[in-house]
């Protein structure tokens, strides 16, 4: 079975070939697929990701939790921004949830033709590899970038998720795939300081939202895969 | 001054603005930009990149050479192909060559609005970093890739030229440069093993093309640039 990267949705038609006998992987860590990893932790019965914020509000009428930001900003007047740190189980145990966001939605709506499509991070990558495994199929790893822009933290992802692939007889024939893999060696002896300088982490403290960053840097939190 | 490094083609138009103020440097280590420098160092007049191959034949009839590969594979009645080893002395000194090659003339006509429009390879890459230092304006490294894909050669490249910049008092925001430079740091003490599996790499080896390899990663043989 093949691996291969799509470093933003902007190269999303390279790969699009055959999809429907794909399984896709959507990476988007700071924060849309993290922050609904966590809300399936803490016991949401359902999260919706859409990516005009009028449709989130079509949802609220039929009693969803509505939560979005644009460009790292919570939408005013919504439940929820796309903080993991608001999805608590007080909040979110047994509701059912819409989610707009920036980046990540784009990359989930891309890739709809896929025979499987999840979303991940790392709170479940060892979850998600082993699913990946099992259905034994040619998988794509979608990383959801920022407008449109390759970055580190999802090609860390998942250089990580390739890594566990290939380590379990997967292969790849994709430069953006090994180029993944071994940023990921380089990168897990210190996760964070790695991606100290990424843009993202910098748009994160001038947003002073540096606490998520820990919670999105958590590994193997929650044991499910999310089908999206 | 700025560095950002575009990864493929495909992902040019999220550079382009106010392109007419930066300085851009094309690169398409195997083999476009390797040979074109190649050429220069043996004594060619000038080398003229295009893409379409009839463009090619209309300057044959004012006296040039013709080059071009297709697929890696030399074009039919030409001169030469694409192979840097092509270009020797006793054949390039003193004449006038036009060359017409797959990936590299897509990104050198994609970039034609730029103040400076360079292309490089490792064979004069303190030559071209010089250079990009003393212009003193913000620069685009552009990857030319394989047919709007990621490559792991023109990434690595990339990331020996911006880590010259940084170390000579430019900035970079962008993610993208960072990559490149791990990338090289990681690939610097044995750069033709880390590329020994790199995709363009296997299509070398299919297409019995090694020797061309080791001509493309020799570092400095020629002072000067090349501005197209």
């Amino acid at each position: 079975m093949l691996i291969d990267t799509i470093l933003t949705p902007a190269l999303f038609h390279l790969h699009s070939k055959d999809i429907e006998n794909k399984q896709v992987v959507v990476i988007d860590i700071l924060r849309a697929t993290t922050t609904m990893v966590v809300a399936y932790e803490n016991g949401a019965n359902t999260v919706v990701p859409v990516e005009h914020l009028e449709d989130a509000l079509f949802y609220r009428e039929q009693g969803y939790l509505i939560a979005g930001e644009r460009n790292g900003v919570k939408v005013e007047g919504f439940d929820m921004g796309n903080s993991p740190q608001e999805f608590t189980k007080d909040i979110v145990e047994g509701r059912n949830i819409v989610l707009s966001t920036t980046n990540g939605t784009k990359a989930i709506n891309a890739c709809s033709a896929a025979k499987f499509r999840y979303i991940s991070s790392f709170r479940n990558i060892d979850a998600m590899a082993k699913t990946i495994i099992e259905n034994n199929l040619n998988v794509l790893l979608f990383c959801a970038g920022w407008k449109d822009k390759f970055n580190l933290e999802d090609t860390v992802f998942a250089g990580a998720l390739a890594q566990q692939l290939l380590d379990n007889g997967f292969t790849t024939n994709d430069d953006a795939t090994r180029m993944a893999c071994s940023l990921w060696n380089l990168a897990k002896p210190n996760l964070a300081a790695f991606l100290a300088d990424a843009s993202h982490v910098q748009r994160f403290k001038s947003l002073h939202i540096e606490s998520d960053l820990e919670v999105c840097l958590r590994f193997n939190t929650f044991s499910g895969v999310v089908r999206v």
